[in-house]
C-alpha cells in the first residue's frame, strides 16, 4: 500500500497507472503534476488524481512514491527539481523507453538519494498520448521491467515491484544496457521504421493517391508512426548507440532483400519469407 | 447477375468473393478448382462453392466468370491451362497484386480471347490464407483497382465492375503502371519491410528473449510478416522495378534518419517524427 503517490506527468502511463493502483486499492492518495493545466485539470475531472500540485518539488515532497511519467529528455531537468525535496524513505522510479541514460541523469541529480531510485520501464502503451487515453487495465499481464544497479536500496526495489505488481502486471529485472539493447530491437527500430515508412510515402509524386489506397496492412504497419515525436525524439537521444547498432543490422538486411529481389532471386525470397513468418507465426504461441 | 462463376483457387480472396456474391444473390452457381484437395472439400462443406472440378480447364468451361485468385506467378501457367477452353462470352479476371506482369502474360496466353481478360487487384486481405480465413463482408467498403488497357472489352470490364460492386465493394480504373507504383508503395513496401524485420531481430543474439520482450506495437508492425511466403515471392518478381525503387526511396530515407541520430540533431528528429505523424493521423480522417 502506498500513502501518497505523485505523478509527474499525467499521461497515457501515469495516468493508467494512477487508475489501477486506485482501482486495486493500493494507494490512499494521488497528487499530480505536469505542464498542461488543462490536461491535469481533465486527469482530476476524470478521478484519475486527486489533487492537482503546483509544482514538481511540491508533488514530491511528503510524497511515498514519486513516478516520473515524462518523455525521456525531461527527466534530467525533474530531477534536479525534486531532489532537494526528496524525504529520506521517498521512492523515486520512472518510466522512460531508456534506461542507460535516465540512470546517469539520477546519478548526478538525485546525489545520496540515488539508491532510492528505481530504474522501471512498463512494456504498456499505445500510439495515443494524454490523460483521456488513460485506462487501469494498460498494464495487466503486461511485463514491467526494472533495472536496479549496485547502489539501488533493496527495499526501494520491492515498493516499486509490488506498485507495479498491484497492477496486474509482470516485474522482472534485467541490466541496464541489456534493457537499452531489446528495446533498441524490439521497439525502437519498428517505431523509427514506421516514421520513416509513412513520410518516404508522403515525398513520393502523387502521394495523395498513394495514402488513398492504403490498406489494413499498411494501417496496422504505421499506426505507431502517430506516437508522440518529442518522446521518440527524446529515445532517439538516450539510446543512441543501442539504436544505431540495430538500425545498421536492419539496413544491411534490407539491401540483401533488394540484391535478391534485383536478381530475381525467388528461392532465397521465399526463404526469407517462411523463415520470417514462422518466428511471427510463433510468437507468444500466435496470439497475433 | 453471373450464371455459373469458377473460382481458380479457393483461398481467402476467392473464397470470400464466393461468398459474398452468394450473400448478395449474385450468383447461380460456384465452381471450384484448387491444388490442394483438401481445402477445396472444406470450401464445399462450408458451403462457399458448389462442387469441385477436376482441373481448371474443366472449370473454366462453360463459365461466365471466371476469377483467378492465385499468387501472381501461377497466373500465367493457369492462363495457358484454361485458354482454349474459353467461350467467347466468357470473362475472365483476376485478383493479383501486381497488374504489370499479369497482363502482359494474359495477352501471350489468352490470344484472341485477351480482350475479354480484366485485370483487377481488390485492395483487401490480411496475413490469413485458406477459405477457412475468408468472409463474406471482406470486401465490403473497400476499393477494387480495375486496370483495363486499349483491348480490353468495355462490356467485360462492366461485368467484372459489377461483380465486384455485389460484394460492397467500390471499383476505380487505374492506369497498369500507376497501380503497380502505387501498390508498391503502400502495400509492397510495408510488407517487406515487416519480413525483413522479423528476420533480422531473429538473427540478434539472444533473439528468444527479444521476442518475448515484444509488445504491441510490435506486434502490429509485423503482423503482415505472417503473410504467404510464396505470393510474396511472385509479388517481388511480378513488380520488381516499382519495388526495387520504392525500395531504394525508403533505404535512402533511413540513411537520413540515421545520420540524424549519430549526429544527435534532435531538432531534426523531431520534425521528422511530427511530419509523420500528422500525415498518419490524416489517414481516411484517423479512422486508425
Amino acid at each position: 500500500m502506498i500513502g501518497r503517490l505523485a505523478i509527474v506527468g499525467v499521461g497515457l502511463i501515469g495516468g493508467s497507472l494512477a487508475r489501477a493502483l486506485r482501482a486495486a486499492g493500493a494507494v490512499d492518495e494521488v497528487v499530480g503534476y505536469g505542464r498542461g493545466i488543462a490536461n491535469l485539470q481533465r486527469a482530476v475531472d476524470l478521478g484519475v488524481i486527486d489533487r492537482i500540485e503546483s509544482s514538481a518539488e511540491r508533488a514530491a515532497a511528503a510524497a511515498d512514491m514519486v513516478v516520473l511519467a515524462l518523455p525521456v529528455g525531461s527527466m534530467a531537468v525533474m530531477m534536479g527539481q525534486i531532489a532537494p525535496q526528496l524525504g529520506p524513505q521517498t521512492v523515486v522510479t520512472d518510466v522512460g523507453s531508456v534506461k542507460g541514460s535516465i540512470v546517469e541523469a539520477a546519478r548526478l541529480a538525485l546525489g545520496e538519494r540515488f539508491p532510492r531510485f528505481v530504474p522501471g520501464h512498463p512494456i504498456a502503451g499505445n500510439e495515443k498520448s494524454g490523460v483521456e487515453a488513460s485506462f487501469a487495465g494498460l498494464f495487466r499481464d503486461r511485463r514491467v521491467v526494472l533495472t536496479p544497479v549496485a547502489q539501488t536500496d533493496p527495499d526501494a526495489l520491492e515498493r516499486v515491484s509490488a506498485m507495479w505488481q498491484a497492477t496486474g502486471a509482470q516485474t522482472v529485472t534485467m541490466d541496464v544496457a541489456h534493457h537499452d539493447e531489446i528495446l533498441a530491437a524490439t521497439s525502437h527500430l519498428p517505431h523509427l521504421l514506421a516514421y520513416c515508412l509513412v513520410d518516404t510515402l508522403a515525398q513520393m509524386d502523387g502521394s495523395g493517391v498513394i495514402f488513398d489506397f492504403a490498406a489494413g496492412g499498411f494501417r496496422d504497419f504505421t499506426r505507431i508512426a502517430a506516437s508522440d515525436p518529442v518522446m521518440w525524439r527524446d529515445i532517439c537521444l538516450g539510446n543512441r548507440a543501442a539504436i544505431l547498432s540495430a538500425l545498421e543490422a536492419y539496413r544491411r538486411d534490407l539491401g540483401a532483400l533488394m540484391a535478391a529481389i534485383d536478381r530475381e532471386d525467388g528461392a532465397w525470397l521465399q526463404e526469407l519469407f517462411a523463415r520470417a513468418k514462422r518466428e511471427r507465426d510463433a510468437l507468444n504461441g500466435g496470439r497475433g
